[in-house]
């Protein structure tokens, strides 16, 4: 079934479907380029991420309506990670010439509903043919000026916070690639109960994958209450963005493996350390790193219950002279291991990475 | 040789190249997202353009300079016009990873290049492993409240004109493409100072295509001097963006044949009827098409000229029920022939439209 809904179809269904969904442009899709009115009181933010078929997913296995909210969640995850209000996108797709029009509409219907969740217009984008799908957002955030949460505020003694639970996305992407390296210590066709509990696991792993939720009411007070010092969000995995946020910062840390709140699915899929694999470099939870001086966390853990957004202290900022390092449970201190997801490794990478965040 | 510079080592270059370029932001590379101060008085400009391998260029002729030149060039064309001012840009780039490390900096500086020659700041941006090459703009820019120029403002009785010559780049995509239909009536390989103005014809034609120059300053006037009813950048060719215009303003036109500015490119190379088609259908020219009311016509010629920008008047907007045709040189009324380029056509087209605008 060939692409049949063709460019200005999309265009079309795309506009019906975004209608009255975030600030109303002056002049939205339909012209050379959309007009936006914003707040004079504000600074603008500018995000833009990437999802490629074959490297960032696999159309194979993941819903178009899923592939869509994703589209549109990783990018408002950015927005969120600087403390801002997301505010209007512009969406470019490249699609195969046999997408059916079923998908394409999917997709429409997954960036729309993830935008309206989140107070987002869509107001622009562009289509084209590609021999492989790729779904390009560009999303506009408002943020007053001095209250961003940049990665570069971090200082010796600050808390280190994560929002949620680490290592279901890594975990469910194992999943999808059906190569499961430890399932809970036993085979899938376990019966009674530990089945349950496994069919329960694989489901929520796969949610967190496909279907992650941007933290932007939190990220957004953190940014009005100017509580965070820095902040970023795990993209790539903690063993990768925590260095992002150390080295922006100038500091070193240290993070306890204990503390890490490793999410149960991952533990019942992957067991340990797979687990602690996966929350540490599995990558695409989407939660938020942030740190936090000490005086201030009983207001950050007041603000955290307000929002019933679920936060943990997995460490603590160290000088820079102090590295990167983790407290493992066997009580040693180790160097964070480097892991997550580079697109251009120098070196040949084992195969699973190839797909990924 | 592979994509040897990495991830990061990209990010790095794009960095390097773009420093100074356009309105400083007040974050830009490097966090989960940019920050930008605007102006309060202006409103905002929103447009994205996407390049795909195989769709709309090949890498194979296409120099990695140019491209990256005409992935800038397309959407400040959009901005133009709009009447507005570009202001600064996000990047997004999918790399084939066999991308020789040259190409993927050939492309960085002509993206540098590009927005550094119109005022844009490159501030973010996202690259991936892709198995083609696609690169995605999107351009912001700003624009006096009120001092936009739409495609719905065309009234009958407005004079219609274009920027520049028309038809080149249809004639350069035609020659790369080698599929030459008509060589000024001969082959290539005459002598003399026939073969010197067919190679000049060549090479103007190639540059037109390959390399655009957006009609920046021009648009941006135009808004500014509040001069245009209406207007729309020329990217699929007249023979679509005229019907879209006409669509917007509610209203039909008839364009002169005889008065269109064919670039003589076009006709050295195409000969007639070919040049007309390109210059009616062959796309990707980035001149300007606009509209103005017939007592502001002296002051649009003033402007031109002041400008040094060339302008023709092709023809005048209608009444919608007088339709959109064209007066061919043979003094008969004909419509106007659908033509340029859609991604998804309907029923299969001829094989040179895979290639194109």
């Amino acid at each position: 079934m060939p692409f049949r809904l063709g460019e200005q179809a999309f265009i079309d269904l795309m506009v019906r479907l975004s209608r009255g969904s975030g600030p109303r442009p002056v002049v939205g899709i339909g012209d050379d380029a959309a007009i936006l009115a914003l707040p004079r009181t504000s600074q603008l933010l500018v995000t833009t991420d990437l999802l490629t078929e074959g490297v960032h997913f696999r159309s194979r296995w993941t819903p178009a309506y899923l592939l869509g909210r994703k589209a549109m969640a990783v990018n408002l995850s950015d927005i969120a990670a600087m403390g801002g209000l997301p505010h209007s996108a512009v969406v470019s797709i490249g699609w195969p010439r046999a997408t059916p029009a079923a998908y394409a509409g999917g997709v429409a219907r997954g960036l729309a509903a993830m935008a309206r969740e989140h107070g987002v217009a869509i107001v622009g984008g562009d289509t084209c043919a590609a021999e492989r799908m790729f779904l390009n957002v560009t999303l506009l955030g408002l943020i007053e000026p001095g209250r961003e949460v940049r990665r570069d505020g971090a200082r010796p003694g600050d808390g280190i916070y994560v929002t949620g639970r680490l290592g279901a996305s890594g975990a469910g992407l194992r999943w999808l690639a059906r190569r499961p390296r430890k399932a809970g210590g036993g085979s899938p066709a376990r019966s009674g109960g530990a089945a349950r509990s496994l069919r329960a696991a694989v489901s929520a792993a796969i949610r967190a994958h496909l279907d992650p939720t941007p933290r932007t009411a939190f990220g957004r007070a953190l940014g009005a209450a100017g509580l965070a010092t820095a902040m970023i969000d795990l993209s790539d995995g903690l063993s990768q963005d925590l260095p992002r946020l150390c080295r922006a910062s100038r500091a070193g840390a240290v993070v306890l493996a204990s503390a890490l709140p490793i999410h149960p699915a991952a533990t019942t899929l992957l067991g340990p350390p797979g687990d602690l694999e996966a929350a540490l470099s599995g990558g695409e939870d989407y939660e938020l790193l942030l740190t936090v001086r000490p005086d201030c966390e009983p207001l950050l853990a007041h603000l955290a219950r307000r929002l019933r957004t679920p936060i943990t202290r997995i460490g603590q900022i160290l000088a820079r002279r102090d590295g990167i390092r983790i407290l493992t449970r066997e009580g040693r201190y180790a160097p964070l291991p480097r892991g997550g997801f580079e697109h251009f490794p120098r070196r040949p990478r084992p195969a699973r990475s190839r797909i990924g965040p």
